[in-house]
């Protein structure tokens, strides 16, 4: 069976992701860290890892990012779960007794507006996952603690839900990567022609620190009219402000015009690999 | 007396950052939460207010590019600060007697290998400040703890210093920058002609999602040989997948080809904020 390595707790949105991505058919394998989610795939552990490269509302994952350049996996596939958030209590809890909100400090912030109408009260309290909030307001059993997950916590630890879709932004939406040690895992056997706009290549460079690099760097795309739907930037270990640049862009690195882009990028980068070509997802309905 | 409103206890880098800036002879007002440090120059609370934009290891601290966005205030200058970590404990404690070691999340992870070796045994455990983990420790009196904060925090709190320069990477500097409600609050008399190297812009912007806009933007830039030190992409809220563009770049907004290239900007883009015009920092020695 396809095993699934991803963080948190069962009922946490990566596991969600995993099976609106590979189906029901898999077992979903929890690890406290997404540095232990690396490590399982790695290690081939697990056949597949899922992470959250980033949330429409609060930005980018970026220890997920530096972990793609630290460790040597693919990225295989990505899939947009849209994100709600439920505010549970024990049986019974009254909104006016609760003195304390209990969930990891993204959903705490989505839902920070909403919060402070229903609950002005109460303190918030950062825990280190939103499924293992309600798993923890189960076994402390206070009736002064509110916790905030998905739906799914409910089935999990039984405990009812007393308000739906707390956030304050319904464009919640995050974007999570599969990652594989091969990066054929999910090649599709097909003999038809690709449709180069339903692919996506995610790539990660350098450039020496001069004016104009990035711009220089952009150019081997935009001349192709090749279209970028990401750029994120983060420090290079060991040289105090200058910067790696993680790219995504539409279509697939072995396509014609992809390829000669990425051999002009790689003409002038100091560093230049390929994280993977893959699928482009769907917004959820 | 100038007042410059910080996030942090007294001896954290922030208020160090102050002193470095503007001399010994001002008032660094603590505040809990970056938000406050923000209120406090928006409401005239204080002077000025000092926050961190990014470490040379860690990257950028993203929740100063979203309130810089969200507040009307200036930037007016910045200013780097060689970071070094120490490790605190109670008097005459050895380090085999540690269990546990507490800090800011982000000092614990820039001493992640000196510590594994250090104290294999210990359970790291993340508290809100670094130099508020020292206060802590002094409060709590546990021989099991040691905490982890900057040089000044041994003064303030009275705990001694176990290891000196703990960290992984001596390559360790925060940028900061100077808010003002007025971005002239320290603009030089000089009748002097300005050397545009000098001084640095920045700057946010948002563009129409289509192939090449970034690589357009950048050309009003690239074009004009003006050099960007900075790019950072955050979410643009209430659009899933589009971004607001950080960028910094050197020269004065007001200098004749700078703004030119503001110029052309503005023809391209959605949305140009200019968030100041400030002199560079040098390098720490």
């Amino acid at each position: 069976m396809i095993t699934v390595a991803f963080q948190g707790e069962p009922g946490a949105y990566s596991e969600q992701a995993a099976f609106d991505f590979f189906g029901t058919n898999i077992r979903p394998v929890p690890f406290p860290t997404f540095d232990a989610v690396f490590d399982a795939v790695e290690s081939s552990t697990c056949t597949f890892g899922i992470v959250p490269m980033e949330n429409s509302l609060g930005g980018s994952v970026h220890r997920n990012y530096d972990l793609l350049m630290r460790y040597n996996l693919h990225l295989v596939g990505e899939v947009i779960v849209r994100i709600r958030w439920y505010l549970y209590a024990l049986p019974g809890v009254h909104l006016h007794e609760i003195r304390r909100v209990i969930s990891h400090w993204q959903a705490l912030a989505q839902c920070e507006r909403t919060l402070s109408a229903l609950l002005p009260q109460a303190e918030r309290e950062q825990v280190y996952d939103t499924a293992g909030s309600v798993k923890l307001l189960a076994e402390e059993g206070r009736r002064d603690t509110a916790a905030i997950a998905g739906r799914r916590a409910q089935e999990l630890y039984g405990v009812p839900i007393l308000r739906e879709g707390i956030e304050d932004d319904a464009h919640n939406y995050t974007r999570f990567v599969v990652l594989a040690r091969d990066p054929h895992a999910l090649d599709e056997p097909s003999a038809a022609p690709r449709n180069d706009a339903e692919y996506k290549t995610s790539i990660v460079f350098a450039m020496r620190n001069r004016p104009g690099a990035l711009f220089r760097a952009l150019a081997a795309f935009a001349l192709r009219d090749i279209d970028l739907t990401k750029i994120e930037s983060r420090p290079l270990q060991g040289s105090p402000w200058e910067y790696l640049f993680y790219l995504d862009f539409v279509g697939h690195a072995q396509s014609a015009h992809c390829e000669r882009a990425l051999a002009h990028l790689g003409e002038m980068a100091t560093l230049l690999r390929v994280l993977g070509s893959y699928r482009r997802a769907k917004m959820p309905e």
